[in-house]
């Protein structure tokens, strides 16, 4: 059987451009029996040594250095936007407008203002999209939603969920610019609460619903740092750091935190989710397990299971290797690429679409309303 | 050399009653070096069937069903409070001015307004005291202490700690009376927050100075329950679960939580500090255990250390076995009850104080005002 | 109820000593309901000023400094027997000649000769046994017993277990005398073999059943050590590391590991139990948690269990705290003891009785036979 | 600068097959700077139904169904073997007569004639080799490497290692032709000794250095089991597990196991290096983490360190995403792959070659002559 092909525009060429570069680049292969798959079409940055070699080492058939004539072009089917956050919104409403697909890199935009018109023209256009929360296809991830769906774990108490780093402890680190853009509340919109927070409010939201209320803090560790593009020291308006409790739509309570001043943790994503009957907890440092603790086991032998979700029967898993060998965190985006496609054949969405990434902007709005305010706010 | 006797009035037999008796009687084995030594010459509470038997196990002289009369003796130098939190109160101030030297269970009451009596009438009668925060005596958890002492983790940055249990999840479970006097408000003043988290928050004012501000939600999962002692349904008072984050005087942030509902979790007392230098973290489950990250370490080196607290340097582990064999949670009150007579010795306050304890107080105070009022509270 | 009291008479003070005495201590405390109670009526060893402090510090009545002085004594029910392994047989033979209750620090002896001797003894006298095997009463040990028991397991396939310290790494530690006479192969019998293995084996043979035969190999890292007690440097004898493999009589294969040269390992004793459906193990640095694999569990949610085994319903928990506060290593030693006085009540063995000690006893000298010849042995 | 293409025949289409396909597809996206590259010239087995599936989803372009002729073929570089053990000799003296490169799946044969005669014509043929031992070139193992050959353990006393399995536990099973001629004594030559054992063997000697004598056990523990070939049950001959232990050359000791009867355990390849100064261990199913352990470190913060071996100074991690985001087991053969087209630059040995190899075979036959005569072997 002949496969669709689906030419894609790749808009960036940073650590995300790399991560779905290769999620592209691997459906083929462990995906074989999709009816779409990806045409490497184009690649577009603006500097033009970097992007010859990008388009080389991933074999992309051609390059561009305006976003605006690659989303001109007719044998681009989709665009993947992998630019900064202050890009997302000007280039998402383009294509929607060209009538491209659109795969969007989280999150969605700086802001909720600029995340509902991005919905808006997404919505006008009718085009099919998702957007990057790529740990919702981490396997062991997979899981804890079937799980969750199955009704296991009962009425459902508490939600927590972390995202430490520690990168940013060094006071001499700079702000802005080229590996540096995340640190510039210009081009990041805000610090951890978009870059890191976001990704535990999308997890939550897909596993337990709704966030009613919320109730944040946060903090500015270094308050000055020296810019990159300006050379000169100025103000830091990122938040280095932010905690938040809340309330679920269920009624459950939520309690988040994320910062890059955890000296000792990478990327450690971790979330809990604890219901009447059974509890589940995963951390991105050890991303092939999932612990599990089962009220319903008998008495003297309960206790939390380590489930290396590696077995053929696992969510993804049937696709890559044998029990006990476990993948990586490139495979997330492996995974979303397939899905997508997949969704083109059944006609349903790829979730999380821009709607869905519009409710987690929500909540983040409201974190730092909330921060700013010293009080509760809706979401 | 003999040793000089401290004649114990213990006023309470329940759960801590065991470990404060237990304290007390392993002091001579395990500590013989100490200059003083208790003499368990009396106990008290009401059911004189299980007085006599409590007498008997634990090897005290003789009871008394009347905690006035016990305080009345001469022969008793330092009176033991581990009755419910609504009598600490009322016995420590009586108890204060027959001059007798306090130990007295934690909480130091149900709320600010008894401990600020309760502290006053301390200082007044001037009379040695101590509070039964019992986890700083932890072996794992003084090291940590000692680190922090050391210098060694710089500038802090984060605070978190935790206190989660699962035993009050059955909503048929009643409250009040016998054994399960704290999830009556009445008696115990508060519900997590007085019983989980104020051990969370000695152990932190103790390792990272005091808070500032807190802000904080609380809940109540289960609003009625029936009461033991009415045999009627009546409303449940208490919190079920708080959640609240502060700033410390350090320029810290902290991050706190404790529930009764967090499946598969018994007494998960866990906290984790992150300094710029290095972090450290612990877990009441794995009690002999402290993790320490030093980014001091060779650069490919780096990790998480688990340490087993059980070598002849560590504290006060010179005093029980061999490398490798650990203690258990019972010990820490032995430790405390070494360092109180100890402090007899050395004249020194044997730390928590009702002072110090009144910290932690204020903090509990603060947290629950913050909860109801939905804002930010200074301690 | 009166209880009926059992007089002790302790011979010996070291480590073992100390752990013996606290049990007997705690036995009142934590097993009120036992008909027996011991008094600890003498202790006996030769440093008289040592022998004064160490009966003030655990209580005991009296003091000996000649052992058969001490088993003489009409007022002694039962000896406790905590010496050099040279003295047991000895020691032993004429407690059971006197008609004495006998409690054993392990190993037996030596060497199987001596032990033969002791078991014949024992017969003969028809006096009540016991040897302190004391890792049985793990509670957490015990619920693998009970585990193996269900059958959960299935047919069992593999046990393995090792016993890894590192302590006498350094070339400088002298032999013999005070403190290291287990590195004296004339006082010890052999190393590891005798003073960890023998450990290792006993709990096999009790988990799994009777060993069949045996391969080993045995080292001596450091050929010479200075002797404490001639000042000389001498050939050192006893074995610091042995491995060895085995047929159990129920088919399974046994693979077993012992050294003193581990570095980074105080007293990691572990064990695994590979069944047909089921899956335990065990570590004793972690001593409250055992590992459980039940292949029944629901395919997607298959995974070790950390099992925290401290709820009252597990084994002797019962008389402890409450869920998730952990005890230590000395509780063996308690529940051994309080084992030991409620077998007087039901007239039953308190297991491993000096009879089961021989079979592993056995299994040593056929471990040690094999190393030296090279060559499989029968057990 | 214009690549160097290396055109790549493989033979296999089985598990191997794929994750050396995948390795040599990911080689120009993670190395973009060697300068040799791989072309997938040709794949070639025998159902040719499955060839063309295999060939469109690797991107081969071309098939042959006789691995004669896709050696004879002039357009081929490099032959790289993943048939089953039992045609891995024919192949491999066959292309090294025709002067192909040859990269061979694991273990080099099924024997140590048929290994010699390989390593023989390889050397009479003088081509460019490796066997896929690719344990070797997980990032923690490769960490692993660079700790012992700095010297940081001192000298060695022990390095053990297992891989355990479960997958054959059912009596079911059948043995024998599609996917099960690992379980065919007559294809694969041994069971677990050749299979994984191997592994283990590879990774010790390339630690640890030569093994001089061991002393081997392996079961049979299912003697019968259908053959899918002939429909018939027939008897099994390859060994369902082997324990044995050894000397090294540089007198430590060794102690190996592997089974596929250990229920829990999907993957489960550990080691372990005790030194005098350090030690090291490693785990397959969290292989992001390499443990070790510095006696050198300050004396109350010594403690097993989990290295979360993911920065980018760590081997091989620079070339994929940031710290904290791990990778799986296939990185190891896209490792190998990269290291293979790195040695052509610099005309070194890409190791294991079928020199090394041939050690790790020599050891296996004394294991396996071993375990038949119960004696002991040298290697």
């Amino acid at each position: 059987m002949e496969k669709k092909k689906i030419n894609i525009g790749l808009i960036g060429g940073g650590f995300m451009g790399r991560t779905h570069s290769n999620g592209y680049n691997r459906v083929p292969n462990f995906f074989p029996d999709l009816a779409f798959t990806p045409v490497l079409k184009a690649v577009c940055f603006r500097n033009e040594t970097k992007l010859k070699a990008f388009a080389a080492q991933w074999g992309y058939e051609s390059t561009e250095t305006d976003w605006r004539k690659l989303i001109e072009r007719d044998d681009i089917d989709a665009v993947d936007i992998c630019t900064p956050n202050d890009t997302h919104a000007e280039i998402a409403i383009a294509a929607a407008k060209a009538g491209k697909m659109i795969l969007c890199e989280k999150p969605l935009a700086r802001d909720l203002a600029e995340s509902k018109q991005m919905v808006d023209a997404i919505a006008a256009a009718g085009v099919k999209n998702t957007v990057w929360y790529n740990y919702r296809r981490i396997p062991a991830v997979t899981l804890a939603k079937n799980i969750v769906a199955s009704g296991k774990l009962g009425k459902i108490y508490h939600y927590r969920a972390n995202f430490l780093q520690d990168w940013t402890i060094n006071e001499n680190l700079p702000q802005g610019g080229e590996g540096l853009w995340r640190m510039d509340a210009a081009v990041a919109g805000s610090g951890v609460v978009g870059d890191l927070l976001s990704h535990c409010i999308d997890t939550a939201i897909w596993l337990n619903g709704g966030i009613q209320e919320v109730s944040a803090m946060t903090e500015t560790f270094v308050k000055q740092r020296m810019h990159q593009l300006t050379g000169k020291v100025e103000d830091v308006h990122i938040d280095d750091a932010c905690s938040f409790f809340c309330r679920f739509n269920n009624g459950s309570l939520g309690l988040f935190e994320s910062t890059r001043y955890a000296r000792g943790h990478k990327a450690l994503y971790t979330f809990e989710i604890n219901g009447a009957n059974a509890s589940i907890r995963w951390d991105l440092h050890d991303l092939n397990r999932l612990e599990y603790f089962d009220n319903g086991d008998e008495s003297n032998l309960k206790g939390w299971r380590s489930i290396h979700v590696t077995d053929g029967d696992q969510p993804y898993m049937g696709n890559w290797w044998v029990p006990g060998l476990g993948i990586g965190y490139e495979h997330s985006f492996v995974h979303q690429a397939a899905d997508f496609f997949k969704s083109l054949e059944t006609g349903e969405d790829c979730a999380p679409t821009f709607k869905d990434a519009f409710e987690t902007q929500k909540v983040c709005e409201a974190v730092l309303d909330s921060a700013a305010t010293r009080s509760w706010k809706s979401c």
